[in-house]
């Protein structure tokens, strides 16, 4: 029955839309590769709200360490609320939305077109509001998502990022280990049923923290949205650093706090992170394939794979789809149509 | 004896701070505004974390709104631990930091220096590291700030931006309102005592979340940090529109919801999120100065002034700071030192 929701197969379906979104659009997103080398930008804005938020915070780290390419995560109500829209200058206007219709994130794009910039859209509706105010509209092939909580669209988005940049980089290792993403995804899908079990233990789990960092940022911010939108508990994610500034005197003993900590450039710092943690006491969730990280975990869910860590986030969200929906199972949610929540948001 | 605090002390000094700052600073801040104007720059990229981080968020509106800059929140580990720093080009690189002392801030700014981009720095230590990277160092003037928790230097870097847009703008009739902001916190200062008794009715509370919008996004911001550093609630800030796109779920009845909301352009959207919230059973605090939002609390917070939008932040953010205060005694907790902060902290 639990195999039956929207939600459970839209996790599944991931490795198969990320093999056909790297297929179908290879061709648009070489084009708008190219557009943005000939028109010599350096500078990406990026208009998105909720999941694809997430997206755009993997594309400021991917885009900015690969490429040099400066992020802004754009403020829509300049746009829409206050109608007076900054100037953009010399730089791509970036639109990524399921749906393509939130009024706010158009109103970001249109005002970009009246400015003569290049524009982009990342959408799974390319007739979409926001689709027909793009020079270059990028299909998410997701199928259609009846589950509210997005999931395969937002892979699908990373994935177009992680190919814009492994194109713009003209990096042939970046675009073959790309051919891989779907069976990595596959593979780490297996953690199904540790997850399933794992789940229980937080069934009166009020609060948490999710922590990420560098390319993984993007990870705690749409982990902590699956947890809220599906469990209804209260999950704010953060960046070990900025927790530092403050947010730390929360912890006391028994505090959760999921760290979302693969290997790469960031690890030493995650662990020494882990370890202050572990010394006030916190109950520590790991999604790692870091022996080292998982150690410092009450609850450590191993990848059981070398991952580079610039695709990583497509892999570590995985677990964290499925931790939401168990968590959500555990304490007998309606998955597929969570409280309060419609599929489309149309905010202005 | 709660008089007695460096916190109490401190947040009842903001008006003699903002007196001094807006007045020592305008010479060197019009001679800031001057550059930027003759190397035709709209670009500003901000490097702050924890408070400062939030004064950015600030910046980022009302230099957007009023200026027509485009302002991008930095990616410090990009420069720190990854050391693939993005391509500036023809920005101002601007770090904001109490202490000028944190590694990764102080890393954009060298970086920026080696790209011979423009630099400022706005810090209570204007020989600092940070200090040191900036071509033009803009002095906060609060003098030592003892509290953990930031107030009269988060007042004062909002000033400091306030006086920058005004400068930039060439703006007569706003340079005149931010002569009376003084007076403006001065006369907000007054609801300490009601917010001292509101604050009982919070004891027991154990999260909630905190709703601003444009403008007043990084009230919100600033006013879920002051309650995690001193009240060790579980407070997470949102902007109303990404609230719809998703978060909505966790309202139950009796979710504590912070809203604020004074009058503005934004405000006829926050009275239908109210609404929306009300229905659903939420518990509405709200500080306004608009009646109808008020009407809408359960408790509301009243601001007994009018206030442009665009200054409303730095009044805003005063029962926000006395709000976490009183319940951090109500809890018997150490306001001047909570538990596992440094006044300084640096982060890689």
């Amino acid at each position: 029955m639990l195999k039956q929701t929207h939600l459970y197969q839209e996790i599944h379906e991931q490795p198969a839309v990320l093999a056909t979104v790297l297929q179908q659009e290879k061709e648009t997103i070489s084009r708008l590769a190219a557009e943005i080398k000939q028109r010599d930008i350096y500078h990406v804005v990026i208009a998105a709200r909720g999941t694809s938020d997430n997206a755009g915070r993997y594309a400021q780290y991917l885009l900015g360490a690969i490429n040099g390419l400066t992020v802004t995560l754009s403020t829509p109500s300049l746009f829409s609320i206050y109608q007076r829209p900054p100037r953009f200058g010399n730089a791509l206007v970036l639109g990524i939305s399921q749906s393509g219709k939130s009024p706010d994130i158009v109103a970001v794009l249109a005002e970009a077109r009246r400015q003569g910039v290049l524009t982009a859209a990342i959408t799974n509706f390319p007739t979409s509001d926001l689709g027909q105010q793009a020079d270059f509209v990028i299909d998410l092939h997701a199928g259609q998502e009846r589950s509210v909580a997005a999931t395969k669209t937002y892979t699908s988005e990373l994935a177009v990022i992680a190919l814009l940049s492994a194109t713009l980089a003209g990096n042939a290792d970046m675009l073959a280990t790309l051919q891989q993403l779907p069976e990595y995804v596959e593979k780490v899908l297996t953690v199904n049923d540790q997850v399933e079990r794992i789940a229980e233990r937080y069934r009166y789990m009020q609060h948490c923290v999710v922590i990420g960092r560098g390319f993984n940022y993007a990870t705690a911010f749409e982990l902590a949205l699956k947890m809220k939108e599906l469990t209804y508990t209260i999950v704010e994610p953060y960046s070990s650093a900025d927790f530092l500034h403050g947010p730390m005197a929360v912890i006391e003993p028994g505090f959760p706090v999921v760290v979302v900590a693969p290997s790469g450039a960031v690890l030493a710092e995650l662990k020494s992170f882990m370890e202050t943690l572990k010394e006030r006491g916190a109950e520590i969730i790991a999604i790692s394939n870091d022996p080292g990280i998982l150690e410092l975990a009450r609850t450590p869910l191993a990848l059981a794979q070398d991952i580079p860590e610039w695709l990583s986030p497509i892999i570590t969200i995985i677990p964290g789809q499925l931790l939401a929906m168990h968590l959500a199972h555990t304490r007998d949610y309606d998955v597929d149509r969570p409280r309060g929540l419609r599929k489309v948001t149309e905010t202005r």
